[in-house]
Order: structure tokens, then C-alpha cells, then sequence
């Protein structure tokens, strides 16, 4: 009888976080996309402008791993009205050699926040200077908190501001990281003031026009976009890609569509054919990262399937060895 | 705490079968997809090869409907040596209000064996003769004894032939299937033989070359191809499809791409921007089905996401009504 072990948000919490050996996952993960023949078919979308619904699914398969995730993502932006949080959704392992269904994890969405947070993470450990020890925070959810905390786990993290449209929760969400992170942490009311002698900065925001402007940005900085995830979505000024002495695409086929480049593109400050490296080409060593202390560097992460495919692998893997979840015949 | 509802294969055998409840609900799903905004995004498609394994994801929005299905079919080729059925997978129904999973269906592909037989069912509805009696069927496996049950739920089928590439097979299918549907099946070795005064054909192989040839046709003759669902799976003649008096995809911008229309196209005999009638313009009389009794008609069905909805939402709505299943605390 074949079985498959499901797993709630509750459980894979207690055994999967954001630490060293998640970001080796997600660091190898990249490492295969710039190494390995990776199948990862382009985002499958689904709009239901009825209930402002979205739903993405990614997938990706690794030569070598055992299984390969498929991810499903809703994002309901009126569930809130309704008591329920607005993204959602679930992530499942399929055996590589036979495509049967290995594990369900009910996951809300928890792990794609530990697997996008571990990229940025991955992205600061290649790209920004060694000594970075000041972080501006651009965004107060979810993301803003595991940044922060990704940025601490590889860089030696002192001190970090806080922007957000909303000042109030910017405080709120600063008082809690001081406490959490053991950093000083402060809100901001300007983001140039959070960027002013930052040397990491990471922007977390679901903005459709730029928050973070060229002419902030000081030699040195490295820049992590993560926010945008969808065409719409906009949130460093395309000047910045231009001026930058190094942009880092975590695909640059999903960038040019979707990220920051795409609207570099777009404003015609960057032409459409321009290479750029790839987050796992820098960690493979095929390119290379952060050349010199004064560099402007930026990583533009709009998530990708080998990462779903690496989080999966992983919690799979502990699961197993903890005996965790619930078993279920099929 | 939000529950989910889990069903294996096994009970979803109970309560959910090819019936005419479910032809016609595989017959609105058509309807809705020629006649309202129904959001269905291309396939995506993840391939294997170093263990034949792919993968299909498809998903489909249908406005009024309270949930949508994303569903999940692999195809391991290798599968059989290690004592595993090739095809599996599953199918989840999400909530079209909230994006929230309801539903998981555990069903190793066998709601989609079943919406794909009643599709058949609405073909031959709209487009085999009345009286339409002999059925030829190509092919051996499960669609094919599927198929022909379905033709047997619309049409007056009192006899039936089976071809298949390998004889033993089909006669052992065609003595089971005169058993079960009560009535005469027989094994045919030549498929020209099969189509000699049949009145519906239906291909279920998974044929990467023709198995029914355009001469073979005859006047009256209905076909309903559905072995192919990718681009290198190929049943039908392409000269069959100019041939035809009528052609009628599933979803046109399928089959331009991965029906047989698509061979037709790469074979010259059809041009690529020339339309056709899908099933539901017919379904809703947008566009005529059969219109004369001496009509060649043919059906090119590569399986679609709405019919995947409308299969998941008749088995959710049942398996509420009955409590089946086992709910899952998330």
C-alpha cells in the first residue's frame, strides 16, 4: 500500500527554520540551476480578478535529488476581510523516479518564506562586503523580519533600519526585531535616511512604483530585491540596475519577465539583450561576485522552482528521519 | 482550524463513475469554456528522461463555480518494471473565493480517466449519428474500455470491434468488455477492418504514428481521437482531418499545439490560421455540430483544465453531501 505523509504548517515549523543548513540548500539549489540540466518550465498563473486571486505553481527538477516539488500559491488580497491571511497554498515531493506522490506539505505558505528568505541570505554571502554590519529593511511583513534575520546568519549584523509606508509599523515591527534579534533596530520615516551609510539593503515590499531611488544608493551597498514576484510589481527605481557595478538575476529568464531588469528594460535604461550572471554562476564560480569594497552590487530574486524543489527535499528528509507528519494510505 | 477533505482512489470508486450526471457535467464544463471568461492557463509540462518520467499540470477557472482543480499527472514510463502502474497523480480543489485547498483527491489519475471518457460521451453526443450502433475502438487499455462505455450512455451501441497493435490484448479486452457492457465485442486484427461500417471510432493509443488512415473513413462515420495529448502523439492520418466533413477541437489553441490538428498543420494539409468549431460552441449552438447523416465528423480531444474542475467539483460536492473522505486539520 502505498503512502505519503502529510504535513501541517504547525509541524513543519518545529523541525524546518531558517538556519546555516537551509541556506546551503538554497545555495546548492542555485548552484544546480547554473550547473546542472534543471527543468524548471516557466510559472504557471492563474488570475481570478473576481476575488483578486492569484495563483502561481512552480516546479523544478534537479538532476541528482531524489524528488522534485511541485508548488501550488494562492493569494486572495480580500482575505482579509474575511479573517484569513491573503496568500496560502501548499507544497508536495514527487519521487523523480517514479513521480509518486512522497509527501504534502499544508505548508500555508510557510515554506517558501524560509526558502526566499535563505536566498536572500545566499545573496548577501556572495555579494556583499564581508565586514556589512548595518541593514536597511525596506518593507514590516514577513519577509522584512526573515531578511533581517537571513542577513545576521552570514554577515556580522549590528545594527538595522526599518522603512515601511506605514511608520507605526515599521516601530512596532522594529521593537520586535531588537528584542528577537538581539540588534539595535530602529524605524525610519525616510527611506534615503535607512539607506544613508547602510551596507545591505533589502527590499521586501508588494510595491508597484520604486521605493528604493538610484541616487540613494553609496558605494559599497549591496541591494537584495525580493518583492517583486509578478510583472506589475516595482520597487527599485530602474536607474539603480544602471548604475549598479554588478546585477545579479536569480534567473534571468524570470527577471527579464518579471523582476527588476524587466522594468530597467522597459524604461529603456537597460537593452533587452544584455547578459547578466546568475546567482548560481557567481556561487559555482563561473562569475564573479563582489570584485571590490566601493562595488554596488544588486540581486534581483523573483523565486524559482529549484528552491521549492530544495526546501522540499529538506524538510522531507527530516521528517523522515524524525518520523514526523502523519502517515496516509493511499 | 481549516479542514481539509482527503479522498483516496478507492472511495472516490464508490461515489463517482461515469455516468450521465457526469457526461453532463463534462458537457457544461465545455459550454462554459466557449461561452464565459474562463481563465485557463497553458499546460505546464516538466519532463524526466533519465527515468521517462513527465509531468503535466493543468488548472482551469470556471466563473460560477465555487472551486477550481489544479491537477497533477505524471507519466513514468519505467514504472512497470518496478511493479507500478506508469500514470498516477492527484487533483486539489481550491476555493475560487479564498484560494484555500478543500479538497485533495488521491486519486492516482482516475477522475481524469473518467471526465476523459465523458468527454467522449459528449462528442459522440453532439456529433455521432442518432442511430449510430457499430463502434470501432482503437487501442487496449483504459480508455479504452472507458470509451466504449461511454458511447454505450448516448448512442444505441449493440456491437462493438477492438483493435490494438497487440491482438491478444484486444481479445482479452473485447471478451471482458461483451461480459460487462452486455454486449458483442470482438477483437479485430486489421484496423481498417474495425472502421469497415463502423459508425463511431474513438483512438485511445498513445501512437507517436497514424493508426487509422483517411481512405479507411466512411460516409456517416464519427471520430473521436483522444490518445493524444502531447506533440509527438500522433493517431490519425493528417489527411483524415482535411478529409473530414467536420472538425471539432476540445480547445482549439490545444490542439493547434499538441492535437492532431497539429500534425495536420505540420503536414501541409491544413493551414495553421484556419479555425475550427471547439466542443462548446457546439454544445451551446454557437456553431453546428453533425448536419447531414453522410458527414465525416471528427473530435480532437487533448483533454482540458476545465473538465478537471468540473470532475473535482462533482466529486467534492458528493463527497460533502455523503461525508466521505477523511478531513485534515491544517
Amino acid at each position: 500500500m502505498p503512502q505519503i505523509r502529510i504535513l501541517t504548517e504547525a509541524e513543519l515549523r518545529q523541525f524546518v527554520s531558517l538556519d546555516i543548513e537551509t541556506i546551503d540548500a538554497i545555495e546548492a539549489a542555485f548552484l544546480a540551476l547554473a550547473t546542472k540540466p534543471v527543468a524548471m518550465p516557466e510559472i504557471m498563473r492563474l488570475d481570478i480578478p473576481e476575488h483578486r486571486g492569484e495563483v502561481d505553481v512552480k516546479t523544478a527538477y534537479v538532476p541528482g535529488l531524489s524528488g522534485f516539488a511541485i508548488k501550488v500559491s494562492p493569494g486572495f488580497f480580500d482575505n482579509p476581510k474575511l479573517g484569513l491571511p491573503s496568500v496560502n497554498g501548499l507544497m508536495m515531493l514527487l519521487s523523480a523516479r517514479t513521480g509518486l506522490v512522497e509527501a504534502l506539505f499544508l505548508d500555508n505558505g510557510y515554506l517558501t518564506d524560509v526558502r526566499t528568505a535563505a536566498a536572500g541570505a545566499v545573496a548577501a554571502r556572495h555579494l556583499a562586503r564581508e565586514d556589512a554590519s548595518v541593514a536597511a529593511i525596506f518593507g514590516a511583513g514577513v519577509q522584512a523580519r526573515l531578511q533581517l534575520q537571513a542577513l545576521t546568519l552570514v554577515r556580522p549584523i549590528r545594527e538595522a533600519r526599518i522603512w515601511a509606508r506605514d511608520f507605526a509599523k515599521a516601530e512596532q515591527v522594529a521593537a520586535e526585531l531588537s528584542t528577537e534579534l538581539g540588534l539595535a533596530v530602529t524605524a525610519v520615516a525616510a527611506g534615503r535616511d535607512a539607506v544613508d551609510g547602510a551596507d545591505v539593503v533589502v527590499t521586501t515590499t508588494p510595491s508597484e512604483t520604486p521605493v528604493l531611488m538610484a541616487d540613494w544608493l553609496q558605494p559599497g551597498q549591496h541591494v537584495t530585491a525580493m518583492g517583486s514576484d509578478a510583472e506589475h510589481k516595482n520597487e527599485i527605481e530602474p536607474a539603480a540596475i544602471a548604475r549598479a557595478d554588478l546585477y545579479v538575476a536569480d534567473s534571468l529568464k524570470q527577471t527579464r519577465r518579471l523582476g527588476e531588469l524587466h522594468h530597467a528594460i522597459a524604461a529603456g535604461v537597460v537593452a533587452a539583450e544584455v547578459t547578466f550572471p546568475e546567482m548560481g554562476q557567481i556561487v559555482a564560480g563561473l562569475s564573479e561576485g563582489r570584485t571590490f569594497d566601493d562595488a554596488i552590487t544588486i540581486a534581483d530574486l523573483t523565486g524559482t522552482g529549484v528552491q521549492d524543489t530544495a526546501i522540499a527535499t529538506l524538510a522531507h528528509a527530516r521528517a523522515r528521519s524524525g518520523d514526523r507528519g502523519t502517515p496516509f494510505a493511499t
